[in-house]
Parts: structure tokens; C-alpha cells; sequence
């Protein structure tokens, strides 16, 4: 095959520096496949958005949109927060839409895959997501679902993923994504 | 009847100066019975959520909190951003409803408007709050349900309502919102 | 107390004999409090809604119809299918709700509760019926949530619950589910 | 372009003889570009889904799961009732998905429009088709979404379509479903 690499933003839903969420990430980055290069994209920084805001665009939002622009694929990894997106990643969505008919995230293939201490491992957040992808007509992959409850369980630590069928499932979700960016690229 | 007044806790989920939804809170505090007080809670302000920042809490954080757990019921006035609630909106919810256990919403009855340009009315955003509310434990207004579509053409120049029959819906959902309340709080 | 008896009606949205929402439905009337009363309203034998057979109601929708306005309160037992409600209790839904401006579900109290064999309990199949709820006009319990994960693990070979963790929960949500509906009963 | 004429089973989400969304998929068939055949898949003679009859599987589930097996992708034309897929089209999925590993619907392109006589345009309904397709692991046409709202305004007395930018944007939608058809089968 000569498709990719394919260059990964990835989108971190939570905030706090030992977020089971961020474990996350950095365990997909370590198992991705190599025509898949996964970097955190940080969402912290971002001034909440504000339209009036634009004529000086914050710097923070240029930057952040240009990183989107420049990704081939995107990837949440997202907990979930009172049944829905975190305040702070639906912000970076906002920040990365506007302005109006400039979306940085236009037409790129996307994956969602949320974590959660619970059991229900933030099915309200992933398609809440999920919804906002379609207005952003961002083609995203449908299986396998990833929501990973329990993700206490899943780490060992020192972070890292502490069970062989959590890698397995995580290798196929990574694969399915790589197969979906590629048919779309092509 | 002696019920009420009753302090309703107004959050707008638009960060812009002349957004039509900061117009649509003040023209339902103009409409409100005398026996609902309606107060704007900006939200503008509050750092983006991470637990983190907890144990030296933020002041905005702080103060926000204070005025939700002082209100008798809250009222989202809110846009559609990306077929879900806004950024800003949805981190106001995320910061109220923290720390885990010690929400400033439990229990508040609720109402929500959602408000747009375009002919839908936000419905996306409007129950992706309401699933929201099923985690915060607000009893939520049903009826009627509140989508005001082709925003615009409802203010004129001066931000006032153009029309009478809105006036005539607003003054039915305000309505209606005050007898939930009161049948909550008996 | 003077509040209820209540009669609730139990809408289950599996129509397998052996399915476990049918278990969960026994079950939950076993252990209901004596203010109480939990009655199946069988949705099986109701045909597709369609409005061109109204001039001559088919007498399942008009006895359907009549024993849901019969009931004090509406109680939602159902399992996930694809996602989203199950198609029969889908229809009885809409059959209930119909001809316009005469559902027999309007203002009823409701609860709900999922139950699926996969961990994630049936978020989804709960949430898009309390959007339904919403419209129905019908005031919904927001707390406890009910998703029953694992299903087939909470039974034994006779069809009783095999766990006193999962009796506790269910008390616990069939007294929040009396409190809600003689709250607003009152 | 060598691809194509792909066939498209249409499936809607109304019974009634007369009803909007069935002068929508006249009027679809009738618009769509040469490379879509478009054909109506009867979904009102289907017995709600029930697990226990499949080892004596009905007729008429199997003649559905041949023809939807049979077709290169889904087109959706439903309306929305109370908030949600109509009771007879979720009833639909829920057949062509079973049994458990053999669903019809696999990997077969879709794509979603809702019609409504309201300002809404069926979002609610349109959304819930959406997710289940997540669960069926077909790939969805995410732009442009199509609500069609204050329908009964868009056909003449003869069921035709009545002006002219309706058509304009339905040949759109039908040309990015069709694109979106051929990215996905080459």
C-alpha cells in the first residue's frame, strides 16, 4: 500500500494531567499502526468562544485551528461530563468551526472512542460528539463502537494498559480507523 | 396563592454582546410574572472545568456555584452550536455540577429555550441539555416545548420583541414554567 | 399518608416470552411498595400505527388506549435495540399518543428503566424514550438513572433476581418513582 | 464514470396512503440522477419484531432482508413521531438487523432525510435514524442534512413538488448521496 501516513489530531476530552482519558490517548498513540501518527492537539488553552472575539482572533484559536487544518483524521478521547461533550472539548469543536464556512474540521474522517470510570464508558458523550460531526460533515467511523467503562480497571500504575483484550480491542479500533481514513482518502 | 416569588437563575449560552439569545432573556424578564425573578448568571467568565484546580478553587468558579445553589430554578436561554449545546454553556454545567457529590443544581427545577437563526430552534442543543438535566436531577419542564426558530426576525432594531403572537408563546412557557415550579416546590 | 394506591401501567419493550425486561418487569412488581400497583399493558398484539385506519380504530389501539388512560403513572421497561427504542414499544408509543391533541399519555408521571445483556445498559434506548417523554408532556423522573447492564447475571434459572445488590437499587428506584409520582399527584 | 447505476431501497417511515413522506420519495425517484435507482421497500406488512418467531422466521421478514441484502444502500424518508422514529420504521431496522450477526444493513451506505408538516423538520427523528445506523455499521451521509420542515407547503394538489428551490436542493442531497455511494463502493 502506498496510502499514508496519515497525520492524527487527537482531541483529549478531559483537562486533568492523570485523566484516565489522556492515559488513553498515549496508550492508542504506542499501539497505533505505523501509517497512523497520533498528536495531542491541547484543547486547555482556549478562550471560550466568543464571536465578538474574532476581528482579533486569540491567538490561542488561530494556532488551534491550524493544527486542525493541517491533520489528515481526527480522534476524540473523550469522558463523558453530566451525560454529555466536556464543556472544554465541545469549546475546542466550537473554536474549530468558526468562523462560519471556515471550519477547520471540514470533510476530515474522524473516530470517537470515550472512557469512564463507569460502566456505561460515556455513551451519552460519544454520540452527543457524534452529532456534532454530522453539521461538521466529518465522515466518521461507525465500528467498532468504543466506549471503554470501568477505565480504572484498565490501567495499570504506571499508566499503562494493563490488560491484553483492552490492547486487542484498541489494535482493531485503531486498524478500523486507519482502513476507514484510507478508503476515504483514496 | 402565597407561592413564590421564585429566583430564577438565567444562563445564556451565547457569549456574544448582541447575541439573540441575550435579547430573548431579557425580553422573558420583561414577560415574567411578577411571581418569577429573573436574573442573568454570565457564565463568560469561569475557567474551563479541570478537577485539578479544585483544591485552590477558582473565585469565578466560587461565585458561580453560589448564585446557582441560591436559585429556585433555572432557566437555560441558548444557541445551537454544531447540533449541541455551546462550549461555554455546557463548561457553566460542568462547573456547577461539581465537586462530585456537592452540585449546585441538584434538585432545581428547570427550563430550557433554545433560540437560532435558522428555522430548527436548536433542537439539538435544546435536549442535549435535557439529558443533562436527567444527571443533575432537574426536574425539567415538558410542555411547552420551546424552539424559536428564525431568531431574528422576531427582535427589531432596538432588541424588543417585533411580534405579538411570540410575546403571546413566551408568556405561556413563562407561565407554565412558574406552575412547575410551584407544584415542585409545595 | 393518604396518597395512592397508584396504578402504574408497565409497558415492556421486548416481546420475547423469556425476555429479561419481562423478568425485570415481574421482578419490579414484586418488590414495589403497596402504594404501588404495577399491571403489564401487553403491546404485542397492537398494529402498526397508521392514521388512514383512525375512521375505524382497530379495537387493540382503542383498548391499548384506554387502559394507559386508566393508569396514574406509566413505567418503561425495555431493552436497546440498535441503539434506539425497540420498534413495538415504539409503536405503542405513537399509538398511545394518537389521534392528535388525544394521547392518553399526556401529563401521566413516568419512569424508566433499560436492561440489556451488554454492560452499557441501554442508554441509548432510555434516552431516546425520555426525548419521546418530553413531547407526551409526560413529567419523567430524573433520579436514579436505570440502566441494568450484565442482565442475564441479575437472574437465576427460575427468573428471580439473583442479587440483593440489584433488589436494594430497584427499591430504591421504585420509592423514588412513588415519591415523583405523589409529588405531582398532590 | 464507470460506476454505478447503484440501486437504492427506500424505506419510509409513514403508512398513510397520503402522507408527505410519501410524495417525498415519489418526488426523490423522480429527481435522482441516472446512476440511482431508487425503489420503495414496503415496511407496513412487517410483524413487530419479536426473537421467538425466527425459528419459524415470517415471510415477510425474509422478503424484507432479500431486498434491503439486494440494494447497494438506504435512503431514510421519514417523519418524526413524538420526537422520534416512527413506531413502523424503527420496527423496519429492528427486522432487516436480526438475527444477531446477520443483520442486512451491514455496510450498506445511507443516508437520512425527515419531513415534517412543522418549522422543525423531523430533526429528532432524523438524529435517532443516525444513531441506530452507528450500531449497523453503515456509513452515513453526514452532509447536507436534510430536514425538510413546513412540508405540506412543498406539494401541489397532484403530490408534485411545488417550487423550485426544493428541487435544486434535493438534487443536491441526491448528488452528494450518490457521490458518497460511489467513495465508499470503489
Amino acid at each position: 500500500m502506498t496510502d499514508g501516513p496519515y497525520s492524527v489530531a487527537v482531541l483529549i476530552g478531559s483537562l486533568r494531567r492523570d485523566s484516565l482519558n489522556r492515559k488513553m490517548a498515549r496508550a492508542l498513540e504506542g499501539l497505533a499502526p505505523s501509517s497512523l501518527r497520533l498528536t495531542d492537539v491541547p484543547i486547555g488553552g482556549l478562550p471560550l468562544y466568543n464571536q465578538d472575539l474574532e476581528p482579533e482572533t486569540p491567538a490561542p484559536w488561530v494556532e488551534f485551528r491550524d493544527r486542525i487544518r493541517a491533520a489528515d483524521a481526527i480522534l476524540f478521547v473523550s469522558p463523558e461530563y453530566n451525560r454529555s461533550i466536556p464543556g472544554a472539548l465541545k469549546n475546542a469543536i466550537d473554536v474549530g468551526s468558526r468562523p462560519s464556512g471556515q471550519s477547520a474540521f471540514k470533510g476530515k474522517p474522524a473516530a470517537v472512542i470515550t472512557v469512564s470510570p463507569g460502566a456505561i464508558g460515556g455513551f451519552g458523550a460519544n454520540h452527543h460528539i457524534r452529532q456534532a460531526l454530522v453539521f461538521l460533515d466529518m465522515p466518521t467511523l461507525q465500528q467498532p463502537e468504543a466506549y471503554v467503562g470501568g477505565a480504572a480497571g484498565h490501567f495499570d500504575e504506571h499508566g499503562n494498559l494493563a490488560k491484553e483484550d483492552t490492547k486487542v480491542f484498541l489494535r482493531k479500533f485503531l486498524d478500523a480507523f486507519e482502513s476507514w481514513i484510507a478508503r476515504l482518502k483514496r
